[in-house]
């Protein structure tokens, strides 16, 4: 990417402002990796000198990070007041970062200057003008957050972009406009993005998402003249995130027609963002927009049959050009097309009889509380049922027993044992665990692991249990979806049963079965 | 709200297109409820005729759904090919649906015509124009959903403008214009908007998520004319979702100056929001806009000084105003008036100490998974302790255990045995069920009921499981939700724990003590 528009990611920073994320050291430096394999121009990597969490992020960064498109900016603010620049310890910090870029956060509104930094408006322009000819002259590329701007052009246009001019005239060579609290919309915003690059300073944007705009509000700053432009990987960020870098590249680069990165890195994007989630261990969204598992899925049977004319009418874009896939839903609203669709997806050719067979027997499942939309290991198995004449198997069960109690003392024990048959063999095994399914779990995998050491590699990483209707209380009828994981890919399974842990283990003894289908061991 | 702007509901019909999103009938009736509370106009319940779930709805809808301020709206298509509307069967379940309006899709786009529907560009207006007159002649308000209205629009501009002329002249009285693939970015939206809306028509619009603008392009539409906005409760919707109905009204009303719903109504946002994502059981974001958990959650200690001296500084407007709450995440300063105020509903004074230690109590229960909102029992036997002392008890519990098994011949069994102290005696009782907290239920009632007879009047009206997030497969914590009755009224408990069992029996347990507490009996 030139340097005539930047994709500056904030993940590291801003982004770790939000509920529940904590980032260690590792974790950042893995973060940085993906980012730069995406190809963003700039990775603000923290605060050097705020905690050591962020010096040492810097200093290893040094050594550890190979960056290959990226450059690394340090975050800080400008000098104190009353303080030389060249003096501030904290200033200081930023300049022993060594990193290329300085992003300094600067207040652009009169209010904030007055209450959160209480000092007069004039200093905090010479705070702004010190701290940006101080690190420009250390050799240091300087941006500015400007803080709070929206707010404070509204309340304070003058002095608002008397701070813009500030960090400009003294050298640094964006001003990144901040939707601090995330309130703007974009109409307004994109007329003040407009004024503010009629005075010729080199503008950025920093949007929030608390009015659910903050995609848009980027796109408008964009149109309006903003040459650069922050957000974070999946939307992280203080209250509700901050821009969603993966939507904004998405819709610059396919609907704007801007080339900010290289066709295959987009095509990895998908892959990058599930990567980041795993690392911050926040679930991402299904529904996130280009990346997201859903992001392509279809359920209404009315678009399946048009889809298999032409898919391009049914969705905004090829989803490969993202890294993501086109996946059809089965479901009770669906009909045959989808059925063959999925079939075909998933590497099975049926014909229209057998394809309105399968759709029967899913409408019967359905009506008894079976979902495939998000089980599409147990539909797979099904599939192969029906196509085989039998079900795929491994081992049998001859019977299981689960027994939790809460003992006097207060403990309370999970134990469970299984009685299986398997390569002619006849096993009892036995397990603990935490809750009944824990302990099926474990006492299942004792019993095959030995004649199938893949299972070694199977994990469950979800496991959701839901109350069907037309039935009271605890004798309700229970779904249980189980999703699994071999380390390469993930699946859904479902149970369905009055007896909770009888449907749990229905989906279990699926799971299982679908890890060796995948880890191609010859079924019975 | 007057017929002048319509809020236009679609999350009982297009909303649960979403993956893994399933609505029972009575699920749509609690989400219809929900969805009046707040004031929408029209509520979408779906398609009567396309599936037997939808058609039960609205048959139930006119006995049991006893709307305050919205509209039912039944969804459905212009009629078939070839055929007069008036026999049409999918549009006799239309006006059989007896619903006061009428939403039929109908298609805009050429290729779509030629290729899903597979006929002429006339035949397709004059199923257009028939179906609305018909429906119109027989007395329903028909809004017609011109869908791909936009990618149709790109391609035939005359020929979509033809569809929506069609619709209106023959009788709807809004046409509303869908961006079906959700690909669209606001400027270009509200320049074709304002195109449509120059033919006079009166024009809606329905936007999706796929471009991360869903709520963006919403604001654009009304701005360039639009007097009718479709979206879904939470955002829900097929691939990235549907506009997110909550946030567009926040938006419209708290930063546009609409007055859509009433301040009150406003002001109940966030509760209802919670409230549908409990029927739809998946989880709400916590980012999201307005409602989210995490939506003025407040993390950076920098501006906690500032914060105290004018909070407005660092939020966009009031969180009570749409029912949420400011929260500091390392000091937390909100929650004791609404503890007081939930004390004084339920009878009880706390003083400003006492409730700040309940609140203390509160916050830590639900940093462990608890959740009070669905749980008014639970509630207030944590308030009951807070003020006595101690806990209300009925029973002491010694031990209970629980045995499920699948017998070689494949019957399941389950068999509970409990172990309680009560009024002096020692008691040891055993039930079966046909799952776990079923024989744990009976045990409990066989071994207390000679000793409180009202326990005779306990039914458990539902039972809810919601794995939390942020934990891994089968040893993830469990919440359980247990709703009771006695004939009277109606209570919720709940209880946490690693075991899906344990925590079952924490709810059942509080649900009895509850029932025991209501029947008057005395405490020990």
């Amino acid at each position: 990417m030139s340097d005539g528009f930047h994709v500056y990611d904030t993940t590291l920073r801003d982004g770790s402002q939000q509920e529940g994320l904590n980032l260690s050291v590792q974790d950042k430096l893995v973060i940085a990796r993906h980012l730069d394999a995406l190809g963003v121009s700039f990775i603000e990597g923290g605060w050097p000198g705020a905690n050591p969490k962020d010096t040492e992020f810097f200093r290893l960064a040094r050594t550890e990070l190979d960056l290959k498109h990226a450059k690394l900016a340090a975050f800080g603010a400008t000098r104190r007041a009353g303080l030389k620049a060249a003096d501030d310890p904290q200033v200081a910090a930023l300049r022993d970062s060594r990193a290329p870029v300085v992003t300094l956060v600067a207040k652009a509104h009169d209010r904030h200057v007055e209450l959160a930094l209480r000092t007069t408006l004039a200093e905090n322009l010479a705070m702004i003008r010190d701290t940006v000819a101080h690190l420009t002259a250390e050799g240091q590329r300087v941006f500015v957050d400007a803080e709070h701007f929206f707010d404070g052009y509204k309340a304070n246009r003058a002095y608002a972009l008397e701070a813009v001019l500030a960090a400009a005239e003294a050298g640094a060579s964006v001003v990144a406009l901040c939707d601090t609290n995330g309130g703007m919309l974009p109409d307004e915003l994109a007329d003040v993005v407009h004024d503010v690059v009629s005075t010729g300073a080199r503008v950025g944007i920093h949007c929030h998402d608390d009015s659910g705009c903050a995609v848009a509000n980027s796109l408008a700053a964009v149109r309006a003249g903003a040459t650069h432009v922050q957000g974070c990987a999946n939307g992280y960020g203080e209250r509700s995130g901050n821009a969603n870098l993966f939507t904004v590249v998405g819709n610059l680069q396919l609907k704007r027609g801007m080339d900010l990165v290289s066709d295959a890195q987009l095509a990895d994007m998908t892959r990058i963002a599930h990567a980041v989630s795993e690392v911050t261990n926040i679930t991402l969204g299904s529904q996130a927009p280009y990346v997201g598992y859903s992001a392509f899925a279809h359920k209404a049977g009315l678009h399946a049959s048009a889809i298999k004319v032409d898919p391009d009418l049914y969705q905004h874009l090829d989803p490969a050009r993202v890294g993501n896939d086109m996946r059809m839903l089965v479901s009770s609203m669906s009909g045959r097309a989808s059925v063959e669709l999925k079939g075909k997806e998933l590497g099975y050719d049926l014909s229209g009889e057998k394809a309105a067979e399968v759709v029967t027997r899913v409408k019967d499942l359905e009506s008894r509380g079976y979902t495939f939309e998000a089980a599409d290991a147990s539909f797979e198995l099904l599939l192969r049922e029906e196509l085989a004449g039998a079900r795929t198997s491994y081992f049998k069960v001859e019977s299981w027993r689960v027994i939790v109690e809460q003992r006097p003392d207060g403990t309370q024990v999970s134990e469970a044992t299984v009685k299986v048959h398997a390569k002619g063999e006849r096993i009892v095994a036995t397990g603990e665990g935490n809750g009944p399914v824990n302990a099926l779990d474990t006492a299942l995998r004792v019993a095959l692991e030995r004649l199938y050491p893949e299972l070694a590699t199977l994990e469950l990483v979800d496991f959701k249990v839901r109350i069907l209707e037309g039935s009271h209380g605890t004798d309700a009828v229970t779904r249980v979806l189980i999703d699994s994981s071999d380390g390469k890919a993930e699946w859904g399974t479902v149970g369905v049963g009055e007896n909770i842990i009888a449907a749990s283990w229905e989906a279990l003894e699926e799971a299982v079965t679908y890890c060796l289908l995948r880890a191609g061991y010859d079924a019975s």
